[in-house]
């Protein structure tokens, strides 16, 4: 018997009018539909698609704990097994990834697990970092210029030096990490145009100056978008 | 008279069924549809699209010059004026933007003449980066790594410095430069691994190891995916 195929399928940053036309038609047509989830409560990229998940097919939620720091990797390797079982059956296996599937997020863990074995292919999506850039509808990057993304997770010192000398930045998964980034910028002379994205394509969708912010008040799926230029060039 | 509005839509990396449920929507209620193009031929965005540009709408090619060098602000000057003729008659206009419309590409000199005096919507579309990453079927980047998007224009030593220290990069626009990066990525330690992109969700794609690439064959809209621990990881 065939195997299966695995498509890793971004869904876009969450209006579900931003999934592509291909996402949708391999979701729908899929036997089994799998996606990462909390260790209880809904999945999101699940939730964007959630009006065309209509056919009875097959859901799998891959548990994740929600806890900082490395996924342990027997997550995993059980995700790799139970997801091996229907393309073993011959059955086609289409993963959810909020955004994009190579673009963080849990797919590239599934991939190491599975793409020895079996056809992958990978349906590209819109990420956060453009839809940030759409919400403030301010350019992300032109012509020659040089763009970083970087993880608020990394010690202020590497932050410092990862920002010191761009064009273009953007800084992702803020949450807790807001302070040390909001004072780093303000020492490379960046906090003024820097702008603040939450929510991005989303209802409560917020944009504003990275300045006027309530650290209090970030969550961890929060972007700051940071310009050598400043926001007006 | 109520103006129209300006619409920057994301018509994806060239597969049409990369685009967006937003954009196929936008793009078809739109009085007026306007598109980059070249100074003779067709408008690569226009083209992706071209199926559902089946209802008369009135369209309009901006023509940029094709040699090197920035655009002639005359250029987005008269686009500007173009386009504004329509939106003070109260017309909607969607401009279309190959791969997604803040990251390089041509609307922010068009979003620079108009963003002041109308309403704008940005709809992100999916962009080279993740569509390359799809292709080699890759992780981009994961947890808390950095990833850097370079041009290939910039000179070795900024390219080398640029490149010197990171997790991941993505290098732009190869075309003639591709001798250059190559040599930088030797130098670098970074050649091993390196995969090469052309023509990413289109006929035609091309992936392989950047390593084994002809100079010779590289044209510009080529891209090039580096990862310090290499291809497998």
């Amino acid at each position: 018997m065939t195997s299966g195929r695995l498509y890793g399928l971004g869904v876009g940053p969450g209006d579900p009018e931003l999934v592509t036309l291909k996402a949708l038609r391999l979701l729908r047509t899929a036997a089994v539909v799998a996606y990462p989830a909390p260790e209880t409560g809904d999945s999101f990229a699940r939730q964007i698609v959630a009006a065309w998940l209509d056919r009875g097919q097959r859901e799998i939620a891959i548990r994740f704990p929600m806890r900082p720091g490395p996924v342990p990797l027997a997550v995993y390797q059980r995700a790799a097994s139970d997801l091996a079982r229907y393309l073993d059956a011959g059955d086609d296996v289409a993963y959810l990834c909020q955004g994009d599937p190579l673009f963080y997020g849990s797919f590239a863990g599934i991939l190491t697990g599975l793409a020895t074995r079996y056809q992958v292919r990978v349906v590209p999506g819109v990420s956060s970092l453009t839809a940030c850039a759409a919400a403030a509808a301010t350019p992300l990057v032109q012509r020659d210029e040089t763009l970083i993304v970087v993880p608020a997770s990394l010690p202020a010192a590497a932050l410092a030096a990862r920002l010191a000398d761009i064009d273009a930045a953007v800084i992702i998964k803020l949450g807790r990490h807001f302070p040390k980034l909001r004072l780093v910028l303000e020492q490379l002379g960046l906090l003024d145009g820097a702008v603040y994205v939450e929510r991005a394509s989303l209802p409560g969708e917020r944009v504003a100056a990275l300045a006027t912010i309530d650290p209090a008040s970030v969550p961890y799926f929060a972007t700051a978008l940071v310009h050598r230029g400043g926001r007006e060039r």
